[in-house]
């Protein structure tokens, strides 16, 4: 490879007169001809989606675009506050506070799925792997939630359509088998998870594991656009540093 | 209204039970009901679109999405070599960069229409705002494209699906008028440019202008997603710094 | 200008042997020998300063490296709760904070000074610059803080240190006209705010205004980083969520 | 403890009259008296630092604030050509990108570092330690350097300092260990590299590994403040995006 020749891209590229995202001609390809869900598909995966593919990431997208007013839209819309000049600064921030703690489950339940869904004897795999998790005492990624505590109402409406779809494939299946053994090991019944089905579902039409966060950061960006424009109207982020403020107890070190 | 109720949101909630955003019920309203566009039109301007509005914002989504190896996707790219464990942190690097000199022009553009759009004599309003640039010197925000000189190809097919959908508004119609007179005006023929048709585009089917920004921040998602992607397998953030750094004349103060 | 040569930097270099920055050799000239606050005021002025100069700088980075619980610090602490692996993440989401509301009156006061400090008669400048200001109901940069209403005690330390390092220019000199213009004109007396005196500080220490919500957010990285570092052993993010959470309205719009 | 209490903060604290930063009064106490690098120690480990602390502190910050046109200075560059307006953008993008690859080794040292300085046989434990990366083939934090491959000039130059400032303690001791038991088993000499010996420096003078990375963070704000001061002057942002843009080969997927 020539030394002129390492960059490359397939993603976009325009002349005087077309643009183009991966080889499709943007304006009589793309543009009225597919939705942005679509489009989105075919930037990470270099193809289009089926028609079944695209309702299951339109789906996703949906069940992963907000939760309310989480650490991620307070965190956005104080940053608004500070700097009402600068929405992408607020969506920014926001999509910083999407790490491991809240959307990482996503990607999580993806890799852990990784290691048995593909297995000869799926079950005896699972029960190897959630055995392991159980024994060290640690949770197995994609069961349990805080509020949801005995159905996430994702869960289900992921399975129905994965199934009208067609797209019901080895990383869902997994994972109804991964929340049996567990309740066999454990005695305890936790229902999957709406991040969790969602990083099976997404596994199963073909995203990669290690991508999974950059979609539910795609899915963020609507929920935060719509924090921020409430914001906007109806402010909360002034109101919330004025009361933390008042209430603050000052508890400096000894001197 | 009382301590307790001076947080208020209308764009999620949950309990046990369900999920709602904008008081639909996520699992059951949403989910494989309505595409991500027609979601994040429903975050943003507290409806559901129209089938010809929802064709819009995609076809609009679609038109900004990407636009090859721009500063913004570079800033990505780079962020990602130093930091490849946060994604959330190479995506939020990419939309900082989405400011006023790229993506600015689709909120300057709807703020231009918005001052004549809604005239009873529209030709006269927008002869005079026009005129009023063109003395100062300043440019006509929506005109002139620096690589689409003739012809940026996304501004014809906005215009046919807005024509096809029923969503050729005042800002599309002002729009083209305003390249009309400029031309009369100047003697150059300045194409419409997409960032300008979308911001006319997204005004007619009911964004207000401060929130331009933040639809033209969703469908860069997505770009940056794919150049992400591609990065992870084929990464030229590396070989960009060391050229760079190889290439650079050291011009330091004297000392 | 060779195609090879515009990319050019006087900031850092390093060869197998030294690394230099603003043509300094960091470990003989610079490291042990100067201050990282000298440091600073060399990478942005391209000199190093006088020792007068230098405490200065010191004095304006601690008046505004922190102000409590702010939405600043909020934002960086509720973005550690979801991304606690990711401390660049935490700290780059409470910067983004750091606009126009907050520390903009920083370079605003340092802006409207620039107008009038180096006029021939300073004080026939700031009368018309206040008197335009005052009728047209704008506040005048620099003057009022919604805490400090009889005097910010950061304002005479800032005054009694620049007598004493011979650093009282013409811009904090000018800024104590404004105050006495401003009570004159509206009978109201305002104190000069904390944001304002480091302004015309660093405008008298050299530094221009466009660059000074540079030095505030240097300033801004040590008091994000000591929340962070609280934050980490006796964290309010998931309180201040969950408390948030549990109080929130559900005000959604008519379906 | 009751819920009005949960709220608790030592960092800083204002009312009308006064400005507290862990518990000195900005104004009479700090302003003019302590320099920024002992306010920062101060937020960080709620202590003053002795001079000599104060000092180390000063050269490693130094020492970790630029390396010139890297990929953290490019992406804050490029941020700033697409959004000038929002200097604090350009700063965060620029932070994003100082992750596990770059700063990451401050941290990764130190907590390596954490496993041996505290040994009863410091040289025992250290072959342990360097003994199992060796046999696993990964690389010993600390050592080696891609540009300052005989020695990296920050490295004797902490190593001065420390034994000037009586700082020398357990971790910077153990380092030197590393380096010689990693040549012994090895047969390969590498550098203690600047990070390494940065990450070893800090711990002696109490910095907690997990907040390592945090002081690298201060120490880049000065060194991006310098790159974007230089890039409003002379930019290369625009100039990298658009010779990229000429030189990028398209490659797309097969359609």
């Amino acid at each position: 490879m020539s030394d002129e020749e390492w960059i490359r891209t397939g993603v976009g590229a325009s002349d005087a007169d077309s643009i183009t995202l991966m080889g499709r001609d943007v304006a009589s390809e793309l543009m009225g001809k597919v939705t942005f869900t679509e489009l989105t598909f075919l930037l990470v995966q270099r193809r289009l989606p089926s028609a079944g593919e695209a309702r299951m990431l339109d789906a996703v997208l949906i069940s992963l675009a907000d939760h309310g007013l989480t650490p991620i839209a307070l965190a956005a819309r104080l940053t608004h506050t500070g700097a009402p000049d600068s929405l992408q600064g607020a969506m920014a921030a926001g999509l910083l506070g999407a790490g491991s703690v809240f959307l990482g489950v996503v990607e999580d339940t993806a890799r852990f799925l990784e290691g048995v869904a593909g297995a000869d004897d799926v079950r005896a795999a699972v029960e190897r792997a959630v055995g392991e998790r159980v024994d060290a005492g640690e949770r197995v990624p994609g069961l349990g939630h805080p509020v949801h505590k005995v159905q996430d109402p994702r869960t289900p409406r992921i399975y129905e359509l994965a199934e009208e779809t067609g797209q019901l494939g080895p990383n869902l299946a997994a994972l109804r088998i991964v929340a049996q053994v567990h309740e066999q090991r454990t005695g305890r019944t936790l229902p999957i998870n709406g991040a969790g089905v969602a990083g099976a579902a997404l596994a199963d039409i073909g995203f990669p594991a290690e991508l999974l966060r950059g979609i539910a950061l795609v899915a963020r960006t609507a929920g935060l656009l719509g924090h921020l424009a409430e914001e906007r109207e109806r402010p909360i982020g002034m109101g919330l540093y004025r009361e933390v403020d008042a209430r603050a107890v000052y508890d400096p070190p000894d001197a």
